[in-house]
């Protein structure tokens, strides 16, 4: 078996085992070498967005001392969720191996497939509302002009 | 000008003044009180999902005490990302007030639009690979099967 799903795994299984949230693990790797590992701790910690692969990201993150992960490869336990999905593309990690899919997720009680769904059946406009776009579009130039911005 | 806009203004602009990240804040109400605040910090913090709504929501989660935000109405100076719009499914945020658009975010220099496209075009299968599928669906039946999980 794939060694890095391995130890995947092994981390979804603490997430279960203390009761720290879903059968998710993650492990990062960077260069062959796992750089960072994380699992769901969504109970544990009372942080919605703790899935198994928003914490390996933001521990490879600490432990790079960069929030840019070019270069590297995720493995989680099941396919992630629009969230993870994108935070993974934010965190430019370059590919993302996962076991389980997302129907399998929905099988053991996750709503993963219905946010997916939401973003794919365009029912964003009822749930996003604009609002104040003057007075935002003012702060968004203040950015836009701004000479010494770090662009990322 | 709507007052809970006007917070979600500040924090944007905390987040450019200091250049802790993009002109990105956020706010969460109950009851008709702020009762979180967060900002764009991904240069600040080098955690890429530390944009400013999922900042808000777990500074608010940390408040209340827990990962469900029901009854929660976001404020955001900008149009979720699709990490910040799952996130927001996730916590059960009721309902979520955005200032600039999305193809505003894009005219500032930020990926936001081309992510909602990658989920859209269904891009999603070249990125994410399915492996070890059998293994980790026993770590799934696993948690299926135990009887002192708390679902969520």
């Amino acid at each position: 078996m794939d060694k890095f799903m391995e130890e995947a795994l092994k981390e979804g299984r603490k997430a279960i085992e203390k009761n720290e949230g879903g059968p998710f693990g993650a492990v990062i790797v960077k260069d062959g070498k796992i750089i960072a590992k994380g699992h769901n701790r969504v109970l544990s910690t009372n942080d919605p967005t703790c899935h198994g692969e928003i914490d390996a990201i933001r521990k490879a993150c600490k432990k790079l001392n960069t929030y840019d992960l070019k270069g590297c490869i995720l493995y989680t336990t099941g396919e992630p969720c629009p969230m993870c999905a994108c935070a993974c593309l934010w965190a430019n990690i370059e590919k993302v191996y996962y076991g389980c899919s997302i129907s399998d997720t929905e099988d053991i009680g996750f709503r993963d497939n219905g946010f997916y769904k939401f973003f794919e059946q365009d029912k964003r406009k009822n749930y996003f509302i604009q609002t104040e776009k003057v007075k935002c579009l003012t702060l968004y130039n203040d950015y836009k002009n701004k000479k010494d911005k770090k662009e990322y």
